[in-house]
C-alpha cells in the first residue's frame, strides 16, 4: 500500500470538501495510488472521532500536533480558521510535509509572509485552495486566450457576488468586525484574484472604493453595532501585462449566489463566463459571416479535459465539489514532481498583496502601486 | 464493522459512478454506516483486480456469479450492458441481497416482468439508477406541485435531446440496429417517463411518431448499411391522472448535450426545467402585482434538500454525478426500511411497458391504451 | 401625388397597426413613394371621424362599401373581426382593389375558399397580414437553411404559448364558444404554421390532442358555461417536403406571453427561436473546434436586411409594430408585381385547410391526410 | 388644423427617428393633435426636397434658418452633428421656437453653458433625445425603487458596451481623434450617466481609468495613426444621494451590440436590466419563501405604460425606435405646461459636467468633484 498518507485539520465544510477529494481522486481519475487517509484532527477527541468515522479517516485526535509528529502523514489538509493557518502550515512544512491550505493564506500579511519563507526553506510543495481556477471551463477559457482565440486581451471585468450579508436585519457577527478583515476585499477579492492570476498575472497599480451598505447591524441583545469593514468594494485596476481590469464585490447583492462574473475583451474576440453557470462559457470572435455572429454558449464536455474523468458525456455538469477533487488530483502532480495548475504560496501571498494595496489605495483615496510596499 | 457490503458488477461510466456513491456517501450525508467496497466483478480477473485498487474495493473477480455466493455482500450494483441486467439482478435478489439496477431494466419486456417478479418474491430492495429524479431541484418542483404552488396542473411538455447520434457522417454502430432498441424511445424516452411518473404518475394513452433523420449510415468497410430505429420521437399521451403531455426525444439534436427539458403548466402558475442547467427551476406564478409577474429563476441552495449535504452555500452548484450519491443515500433508506425516493422494479416495468406502448401506437399508426396489453 | 391610396376598414388593434405602417413605410424604407391615407372606415361615422383624425386618414365612413366604391382607394385594408373578412375582401377584389387582409381568413373554411377564388378571379394582390414572417431573424433563419447552414432539415418543433386565457377565474366570453373557433388551434396554430410554410412548405399528414385545462368558467351573472373549444392543442405532423415536426399551441400558459418558439434541427446544426425574444436566434453548427462549438446567439443587425431602414446600429431591436411596417413593405413590392415576401389567399387557404384538418384528427382520434378532402 | 407645427434640421439615422416619431406619435398615442411636419432643413435644397418626401414634410430648405424664421414651425428638432446643437439650438430658443435636440449637448462644456442659458432665458421646453430612459422598462424599475420595492438602494453597476471601434484593422476615422471627444467617456457613458440621473440623482465624485486598446489605426492610405482618445471608460462614482456606482463603457467590447446593464442594488432586493434584451427587466426580492426565491423575468406588457399605447398583448415587445415616439410624446405633455419624464438642458448640462470630470480625475489620477469646478 504505497498510496500517500494525508492528514486533515478541521472539518467544517472545506474539511469535508478535502475528505471528499482524497476519498474520490483516485477512483475519479484512474491514474493515480489511491491516497490513505491516515489522520484527522479537530478540537477535541471526540469531534474527531465521530468526524474521522464519517469522512473515512483512520484514525483521529483532538490535537493536531499529533497530525505534524506523525511519520504516516505525507500531506496535510489546513481546514481550519484563517487565523490558524499560518502556525499550522509552517509546522507541516518544517515537519517535511505537503501542506494544502484553504485560502486566503492568513488575515494579517506578515503571516503569509512567514508561510511563503517557511514553503520555500522546505522544498515542499504548499498549495493554497482556490479552486474556481480549477474549472476546466476557466482552463477552457485559459486555452482560448493563450491560443489567440480572442486576439490580444485588452479589457477585463471582474464581479463576485453573493447575498450572504444582504439583509439588514440579521444579526451582527463576526464578519462584520474590523478584526475578521475589510469585508468583501479578502472574503472575496481573492478569488477574482486567483482568477486574473492564472489567466492574466499579477496586480500592478489599484484604486479601490468601499461601501457600507448598512452602517449597523442589530444585536441579538437588542439595539445595534456599528459595522466595521465594508461589504462592497469596486476596484479600477491595471496588471502588471498591462491589461486594465475593474474588479468589484459586493456580499450583500441581493439575489447573487456564487456569481463571479467574467468579462474579457480581445482585440478580435471576447469571452464570458459566470460561476452560477459554472458548465458554460461564451465565445464572440469576429470571424466567419458577419450576418452569423454572436455569442457561442459552450457547455462543458469531455474534450473540455478533466470533465472526461467524471463523465464521458457532454453537457451534464460538473458541480463545486468536483472542482475540489481536481485539484486534489493536480496536487498529486505537484507532490510527484510535475507541472501542475495550482496557485501555491509564492504567488498566494502576492496575490493577498494586492488587497492590503486595494484597501490602502481606499484609505488614502489614491492609486496605489504593488511596487510601493 | 457494521457498514452494508457492496458488490459492483460491471465498472464502465455507470460503474465508476456506483463506485464513486458508495465512496462518498457516508462522507456527504453523516448519517449513515460507511459501506463496505467488499468485492467488483469485471469480465476478467485482470481488469476487475485492476479497477478495484482504482475504484477502492477489498477484492475482486472475473466471475460475476462470485459476488452473488458472498456472504459478506449485502446489496450489487448491477451496471453491466442492458441485456445483462436480468440474468444479474434476478441472481442477486434470488440470493437475498439488494439490488440498485441501472435503467432501463431490460430490452426484452419479458425480461424485465421476470426482474419484477423476483424482486416481488425476494422481499429485498430492488431499485432502478434513475438518477434525474434525485435533483434536489426535481424535488422541490415536486414540493411546489404537491404544496399547490402551480395550482392544478393541465399540461406537460417534456423533452429530451442530446447530439451524440446527429452526425450522419458517423460509422453505423451498434445503436442503430434494431436489436438494441426503437432508438430514442428506450434510449432517451425512460429518463422523462421516470420523471412524469415522480411527478405525476403513469402514463394511460400514447400516440407517436418516429422518424429516421439519416436512412443509412457508413461503414468502416466502406459503403454503408440501413438504419433500423429511429433516433427521434415525439409522442401526444395521456397519464392515468389526466394531464395531457407531450413528450419528445432526438438523439440527433445538434447542440443538445444533456437536454431535459420540462415544461409543467398549472391552473395558477407554471414551472420550467432543463437539466443542462441543472441547478435552476423557473416559477411563475399569478400572484402579487400584475406588472412584476414573471418567471422566477430560483438556484439551487441549501434550503432544497438535500443539496445542504454537499454544500451549504447557495449557488454553488452540484453535478451530475452528486445525483448518484443521493441515489444511493436513498436506497441505503429504503434498506433501513424507511420511506425512499426511488423507483423500484414495480414502477420501473411500468415505464418499460409504456415505452413498448409508444412503439407498437407508431407500428400501428393509432392511439394505443396501456391497458390493452 | 402619385403614392398609393389607402383605405382602412377597423381600426382595433391591427387597424392601428396597419396604420401605423401606412404611415411610415415610406419613411422608413425611403424607396417608395409615400401612400395617401384617403379614407377610414368604421362602425358608425363619428367613430370612424375621430380615428380618420387619430390615424391620419383624410376621409372618413361610417359605411364600409364607401371605400369599395372610392375610386381613389387602389388598397384596402382588412383588419375588422374575422367573421366580416370574406364579405369585405370579396368585394374589394371584385371592385379592382388590393386586398391585405389580417389573418385568419375566415372561421369557416368555404369563407376562405371563397376569398381565394375572388383572388384569382381579379389578378390583383391579395395578402395576409402573417406578421411574423417578416422579422428579419426570420428571413435570417431561412437563409441560412437555404444557404445549408444547418444541413438538411430533418425535425422541427414549434410552440405558441400565451396566458391570455390561464386564468380559471376570468370570466367566460366568446373565445370560448365552439362558434369562435375550436380554440388554441385556430387562434395561435396558424402562426406557427405560417412560419412552417415560409420556411418549409405545407403540411400533409396530421394527428391532434386537445385539451380544455378548465371544463368551466364563471358567468358575471353567477353560476358557470361549459367551455365548447379547447386551449391547448399538440399535433404531430409531417411536412410534404417529409420533415416531421411537432407543433404545439397552448393559450392558458401561465408566464408565457408572446412565445412562438422553434428548434429546427438538421443534419449539421441546429437553430432555435422565440418570438419572445425576436431580435435573437441561435445557432449551432457542427464546425471548427469541438471544444468551441455551442450555440451562437446572433443578435439582430442591420446585416439583417430589412433592420438595416429602421436603425444603422447592430443589437438596438425592432419592435413587433415594425413587423407590419415590413409587411406593408413587401405588399407595395407585390402591387408594384415585384416579387415579396408574402403569404397570399392561396397558400393562406392551404395553412387554413390544415387547421381543420388537425381539429377532425382529433375528433377522430386518427392521423389525417390533408389530401383526404 | 390646430396641431404644433414641426421643422426638423437634420436627417441623418436621428433625424430619420425624429420624423417617424413626429409621424406616429398622434396615431400611437391618440390623445394628441396630429403635429404638422411643416419644413425640414438639410446641407442643400436637393437633399432637403427628396428628404422632405420621403420623410412627410411639406417644404424644405438647404438653409437651416428658414426654419428659425418660419412662424409656422413652432417646435425643432436639432439632429445635426454633435458640433453644430448649440448654434441651432441657441437660434431656436431665442426665435421662441421648443427645441428637441438630440445628445449630447455640445463637445465643449462652455457652448453646453450657452445652450442652457438661452433655455433659462426663453422659458420655452429645451428637452434632449436620451431615449433609454423613455423605455417603459425603465419607467418600471424608477417605480419598483420608488415604491420600495427593493428597499433602500445602496449600489449601483452600469455598463454600456459596443463593438464598432473593436476592430483595430478597421481604418482610422474621426471617432479617435482628440476633436471629436474624450472616446468612450462622451460616446457612451452620457447613455448611463441619463438612467443614473432619471433613477437616482446626479453625481457627486469620480474617478476614472481610461484605455486605448489600440494604441493606432491603419490609415487608408498606408501606413497607421495615432489613436487620440480612450474606446474604455470605467469610472468609480459616488452619487449626490450616497449611492455608490461603477460606471463602465467600451465601445470596443466585441460582441457587445447595444449593451446598457444595469445592476441595482437594494436593502431588500435587486433589479436587473440590459438594453440589448430592452423588454425584459430581472427583479429579486427577499420575500415569500426562502427556498422560492429568485430573479424573476418581468416581460414588458401593456401594464406597463405606454407600452399598452403600442400593443394590447404582453410580451410582444417594443422596438429601439419605439422610444422616440415615446419621447415625442413626453416633449408634447411638456409643451402642454404638463409634468414630463424628459431630461431637459439644465439637468443634461449637469450629465455632460460630470463627464468632464471623469475625463479629469483621468488625466489628474485622483477623485474629483463635482463641486470643484
Amino acid at each position: 500500500m504505497t498510496g500517500l498518507g494525508v492528514g486533515l485539520i478541521g472539518t467544517g465544510y472545506m474539511g469535508k470538501c478535502h475528505a471528499l477529494a482524497w476519498n474520490s481522486v483516485a477512483s475519479v481519475f484512474g491514474d493515480v495510488e489511491r491516497p490513505r487517509l491516515v489522520a484527522l484532527a479537530e478540537v477535541n477527541a471526540d469531534l474527531a472521532a465521530r468526524k474521522a468515522a464519517e469522512l473515512g479517516f483512520a484514525t483521529s485526535t483532538g490535537n493536531w500536533r499529533d497530525l505534524i509528529d506523525n511519520a504516516d502523514v505525507d500531506v496535510i489538509s489546513v481546514t481550519t480558521p484563517n487565523a490558524f493557518h499560518a502556525e499550522m502550515a509552517i509546522a507541516a512544512l518544517e515537519a517535511g510535509k505537503h501542506v494544502w491550505c484553504e485560502k486566503p493564506m492568513a488575515p494579517l500579511l506578515a503571516d503569509a509572509e512567514r508561510m511563503q519563507a517557511a514553503a520555500a526553506r522546505s522544498g515542499k510543495v504548499a498549495a493554497i485552495g482556490y479552486n474556481y481556477i480549477q474549472n476546466p471551463m476557466i482552463r477552457q477559457i485559459k486555452a482560448l486566450i493563450d491560443g489567440g482565440s480572442i486576439g490580444t486581451v485588452n479589457h477585463v471585468r471582474i464581479e463576485m457576488d453573493e447575498d450572504f450579508m444582504a439583509d439588514p436585519q440579521s444579526l451582527f457577527y463576526w464578519k462584520s468586525e474590523a478584526s475578521s478583515g475589510y469585508g468583501a476585499l479578502d472574503d472575496f477579492a481573492v478569488h477574482p484574484l486567483s482568477l486574473l492570476f492564472i489567466l492574466f498575472g499579477h496586480v500592478e497599480t489599484v484604486i479601490a472604493d468601499m461601501v457600507k451598505p448598512y452602517a449597523e447591524r442589530p444585536l441579538a441583545s437588542g439595539g445595534s453595532r456599528a459595522v466595521e469593514n465594508h461589504d462592497i468594494a469596486s476596484v479600477l485596476l491595471r496588471l502588471e501585462c498591462g491589461i486594465s481590469s475593474v474588479l468589484m464585490a459586493n456580499r450583500s447583492a441581493w439575489g447573487r449566489k456564487g456569481r463571479i462574473a467574467l468579462q474579457i475583451f480581445g482585440s478580435t474576440g471576447s469571452i464570458l463566463f459566470d460561476q452560477e453557470r459554472m458548465n458554460e462559457i461564451e465565445l464572440y470572435q469576429n470571424a466567419g459571416e458577419k450576418a452569423e455572429q454572436g455569442f457561442r454558449r459552450i457547455l462543458a464536455a469531455p474534450i473540455h479535459a478533466p470533465y472526461d474523468r467524471f463523465i464521458p458525456a457532454p453537457g451534464h455538469g460538473l458541480g463545486f465539489n468536483d472542482l475540489k477533487i481536481i485539484e486534489c488530483r493536480e496536487l498529486l502532480s505537484a507532490i510527484r514532481g510535475e507541472r501542475a495548475h495550482l496557485i501555491h504560496f509564492d504567488d498566494g501571498l502576492r496575490i493577498e498583496r494586492s488587497i492590503h494595496a486595494m484597501a490602502r489605495s481606499f484609505a488614502e483615496r489614491r492609486w496605489v502601486s504593488l511596487l510601493e510596499s
